[in-house]
């Protein structure tokens, strides 16, 4: 037997391609099958943000007389709805695990002490283990955090009310998104980012979101100082030496995540606590894996995906290598702001205003129908990096990452032929760049 | 002087690229820049299928109890906005075009006999011309078809009331997009198709286009053979031997388009009036060339464009051909239906439900987030065809295409890594294609 512990989309990932082996696998899930991603993260950030996107047009509709009135959304409804579809897929995940010959042992907890694993504290033999028990949402320790109103991404289904004055602790993606959806369904929002918001973000992105969350109070270089209130949270302080106060009905915590590895011991762990991997997943102990978040992060999905196969590959004597190059990411906001890219900051940039396509013709009015931009080098043509915001610009990032993972070059892209009209600015700019790379040759 | 007729995609495009090259060049366009693309085809069928689209989901939020209320749409207000954002994207053409160096004569007709050309009759000399004039809905020749209340796709901005009934007179794309958007707007809407509805659409998308149609009236083997009414259409005849009546309190025809070559003599043409051309893009007569649906189709936008870019580039001296293979192509409804294929059936399919992602989350309950669908080499993983319904399977579509055309295997493409979510059932495909490949080597 193949021991998985977490049936997040790593666990799960590498328990499918075992069973899909015809190899004895049990995966023990200690909640729901899905993990964050589903669970509390992306799945929930799309079921919002969708909401959120929708009530923006409504508003953009009736303030054109196009539509007799804006709609108030029902906040408790819209998370009873969510969770019913995430029901939904928790059964299809659930049924696809099982069709593959995985056993699911929910409820159960497992530990690992070096090459001895237990579950429900009773030991068992396992001939190898993926640990894939993800990661938890960081929180500060501050006064007041413990206080009710305070909420992280794992909490916030029991949310009762949409709060009037919401503060967001943190100045990431997942920050952003929660700030581009509260601030659309109705919220006054206020975000304390520590240092600088969306730091390192591409700037014309960084621009773009900035103009997209105008609504939102964005406090940078403030640091969540304590939590204030009697019976629940009343307000936040931050900010250095002068600390500042600000109203809050409700505090979310959105300032990253941190391996979950507490029950991991007897392996090598680095600084953040996470489980030391080399390119296979093997761990420090033989036999045992690790694949996913409690790897470290970037904490993305199709990373951890990819990490549960590569483990799994591994253990069925396949020499399968995790390269974490062109991994394209996303910030879910009025469009998606999608980019993947080489690595490097060199080449030629070339970037357009995104076309009017399904999902953004009424973004025309206020020139929000988002961009597109590539990098490539000067001399082959490679791209070496794409940044799209748009309807569907994680689709662009998607297909562009391969193009940059395969080193392909604008030449071999170009005349690419398009379906009309799709909100993508990127698929112009090749045959553009093509173009004018032929007309202007590197001295 | 370079003389282009018409300031479509076709003409536009070339204009365009003649221009950038520093040759002097006339664009003729007797109405209003853009084309049908713009003014009565893409743009507008995008316009009012995210409006459709977004009737739809208030609808589904509504019966959900997530919002307290569906708003009714104000008709006039939708055509109005939508012409006040053409008119935004016409300016902007306008001025890319000139920005090109491109001189534009609005509102004169220009007419060719062989080598000869007139511009508002009067004769001009020119070093090369570019027809590129487009084609127009095809009107059915039977009695009462100019009653007012029947439209075309080029004078439906006109109508000034949403329709109670609506018959649309066609059994292809446009047909089936209009139903779609006039069936969420709120008419009763009857398809009148002459033969099979979709006919020559892969099965699986056809079905998903009936469901996402269950609220149409799809009649087939029912050509039109009349429109009755006194001062205006009441009803339309169709059918067989046997004709039927229909109420109707409009009438749309979206029967397909016909080359737009009146004003063209001289010339050698087709069987439906197109101009014929080789795949330089040139006519029987030396020195003048022709580009997009005056040429007989397949009447879609980035066609036209590469037509006129390949035209311009023969006209500037570069041997370029216009390569028909693997054209991508799509239908609005409440998903994008789109695809794309190497042109022949052999090969081995997989296809998946498409994963509720950005656009998509809420469609999960009725079972509407899309399909996606790959054809693949049995021998080579060759990607022979795809196939995408989900909000940006347009995108989907226009990528995919390129691995098609450059005849890029599942293996070239495994190890896509993807953007988390998407709602993109073909990604997930191609890795799992190459292992089956890997798994199952032909005998």
């Amino acid at each position: 037997m193949i021991l998985v512990i977490g049936g997040g989309p790593a666990g799960r990932f590498a328990a499918v391609r075992l069973g899909n082996a015809g190899r004895e696998v049990l995966l023990v899930e200690k909640g729901a099958i899905g993990g964050q991603c589903l669970n509390y993260g992306c799945m929930a950030v799309c079921a919002l943000n969708d909401a959120a996107r929708h009530m923006q047009r409504n508003r953009e509709f009736a303030a054109a007389g196009i539509l007799d009135g804006a709609p108030e959304i029902h906040f408790p409804a819209l998370l009873g709805g969510m969770d019913r579809v995430q029901e939904k897929i928790r059964a299809v995940l659930d049924q696809e695990t099982k069709n593959a010959g995985v056993e699911i042992l929910y409820g159960s907890t497992a530990r690992l002490d070096g090459r001895k694993v237990f579950i429900d504290g009773e030991e068992v033999e396992a001939e190898a283990v993926v640990i894939a028990t993800g990661s938890v949402p960081a929180v500060p320790v501050v006064e007041g955090i413990s206080l009710p109103g305070v909420y992280t991404a794992h909490t916030l289904p029991r949310m009762e009310t949409l709060p009037g004055d919401l503060v967001i602790v943190g100045g990431g993606v997942q920050a952003a998104e929660f700030a581009y959806i509260f601030s659309m369904l109705g919220s006054r929002v206020t975000v304390l980012a520590r240092s600088a918001f969306l730091k390192g973000l591409d700037p014309r992105l960084r621009r773009l979101a900035l103009k997209e969350l105008k609504d939102v109070d964005i406090k940078e270089c403030a640091a969540l100082n304590g939590v204030n209130g009697n019976e629940r949270v009343e307000s936040v302080s931050y900010g250095g030496n002068e600390s500042e106060t600000c109203r809050a009905d409700a505090v979310l915590l959105a300032a990253g995540l941190v391996p979950n590895a507490a029950m991991i011991e007897g392996v090598e762990k680095g600084l953040k606590g996470e489980v030391r991997v080399n390119d296979r997943m093997e761990t420090s102990v033989k036999g045992v894996y690790a694949a996913g978040d409690v790897t470290g992060g970037p904490f993305l999905t199709p990373v951890a995906r990819l990490q549960g196969v590569v483990a799994a590959e591994n253990i069925l004597g396949i020499d399968r290598r995790f390269d974490p190059a062109a991994v394209p990411q996303s910030i879910s906001l009025a469009n998606e702001l999608a980019f993947c890219t080489a690595g490097d900051d060199d080449g030629v940039e070339f970037s357009v205003p995104a076309p009017a396509g399904p999902g953004s013709f009424w973004s025309v009015p206020s020139g929000d129908t988002g961009i597109g931009k590539i990098r490539v080098d000067r001399e082959s043509g490679e791209v070496r990096g794409v940044w799209a915001a748009s309807p569907g610009a994680g689709i662009i990032a998607t297909y562009m990452a391969d193009a940059i993972r395969h080193r392909r070059t604008v030449h071999d892209l170009d005349g690419l032929l398009d379906v009309h009209p799709i909100p993508d600015g990127v698929h112009g700019l090749i045959g553009y760049a093509a173009s004018w790379l032929r007309d202007h040759p590197k001295e």
